[in-house]
């Protein structure tokens, strides 16, 4: 059987991508959660109908959205992930010498699957230091006082109920759960594409934080165009110190390039 | 009528773009050279059924393929051109102040219709310092000696007529070519799906420049990862001056944060 998963990127776009096999396919209470392996990407989660990660430039994504703001902390010890039920940025956060992470993912599902068939990503949660919570990620904030030094918004696009985590309330609230100098990312899609988000983001942010800066990756997965990640905090500096143990795209290179942005990326951002 | 054309990246992934509608189907001596117009990406050159480039994301590849040598040479007055005979590159070239720009493209038929169909390209290519040469960029290459100040291979994909463009014969001819101080710049496809190829480049050029680099881009029609591009010369400074007008993507960040390169392509370099 020739089995081709099929993406619509947007109206006029496709990507099409051979299967190998599908391994999980659930319903969950808020979506419908595919775990496949690809015959060129190898295994990937898809969550309604969009991919999500998959293992052969996952860590591209996590070790951007985790390095970049643990190395620009300080001292960063304890963590928030807000979404990445896989894993994936746990496991990065956990080459940093930090107390806790925290991981408040809304599918426990999601979680639950991850572990089964991507402990690649997953395997982390199993640590000592991860204390796992299936919840409202924005409720869960809002109850949040000087708990971090680093939240990691880490969720899927920006339809249904990742809404609300690309909101200048839900930044507001993780202004205020973050510990004097903490710091935050998040992922904000593609700069092409998704060019009015960005700007929304901008503005969000700008409202509540003094220092807000993007920066961008290369995510052959996510196939229209660079990705991009907001870093927000009150004042930030360059590189603190620098983890790159076990890392395969983040280097102290790509820590100051990903901030080095073209210009109609910087333009979208006057 | 819903039109979709297709491009297969590898056996295992394949995009899909709508279409709009086919301006020019044309077989010529060499190669199928199609001009479509995209829904997405607008006008758009393919050559045996290859995405060459579109109105949507050309400015990328052209402005990173001439401004980084432009920009890094010192002065820059005589550049050649190798394939790009859609005329995107010389284009970008037109906006430094050089004497004179050769272009050398192996089939007079992309030139002819790129003039008639993408004139946002092949505009520049009437400006009075432009001389266009139909025929063989190897042989034309092998000719000169002490010529030009930069020389930028602007090749398709390394497959066919374009191999050669990618061999250590041809950068040791691209050497003889370039006036003391002279810089070469090359497109050498993507670093994690082409890195055969590119190791190949590394030591073809090894052997032949004192310094040589990459740098990259993100071309969202070259929909499988990041562009690379090499630049090697004999003692490469800096930027030393900085055309930036006009430009859409490049910009002095840019020109800095293309060379810094993540993990798993410096290992590719060593």
């Amino acid at each position: 059987m020739d089995l081709w998963f099929s993406e619509r990127e947007t109206e006029n776009i496709k990507v099409q991508w051979k299967l190998a096999r599908t391994l999980a396919s659930h319903q969950s209470q808020y979506q419908k959660i595919d775990i496949v392996e690809f015959v060129e990407f190898g295994r990937g989660l898809i969550l309604d109908g969009v991919i999500q990660t998959t293992l052969s430039d996952e860590f591209i994504y996590h070790e951007m959205l985790a390095h970049v703001p643990l190395n620009t902390h300080p001292n960063p010890k304890t963590v928030l992930v807000v979404g990445g039920g896989d894993g994936g940025t746990v496991r990065e956060v956990l080459k940093h010498n930090i107390d806790s992470v925290d991981l408040v993912e809304i599918d426990g599902d999601v979680v639950r699957l991850c572990r089964e068939f991507l402990p690649e990503l997953a395997g982390g949660l199993d640590d000592p230091r991860v204390r796992v919570h299936i919840g409202d990620g924005i409720e869960y904030v809002r109850k949040r006082e000087a708990a971090y030094d680093c939240v990691l918004v880490d969720s899927s696009d920006p339809v249904g109920p990742a809404v609300g985590l690309f909101a200048r309330e839900f930044y507001s609230d993780i202004f205020r759960a973050l510990k004097p100098g903490g710091l935050m990312a998040a992922q904000t899609e593609s700069p092409l594409f998704n060019q009015d988000l960005i700007r929304q983001v901008t503005k969000g942010l700008r409202q509540i934080f003094q220092d807000v800066r993007f920066y961008w990756a290369n995510v052959p997965t996510y196939s229209i165009g660079p990705w991009s990640f907001a870093l927000a905090g009150q004042n930030i500096k360059g590189v603190n110190m620098s983890v790159t143990s076990g890392c395969r795209y983040y280097n102290d290179a790509i820590h100051q390039g990903a901030f080095m942005l073209p210009a109609y990326f910087q333009d979208l951002l006057k």
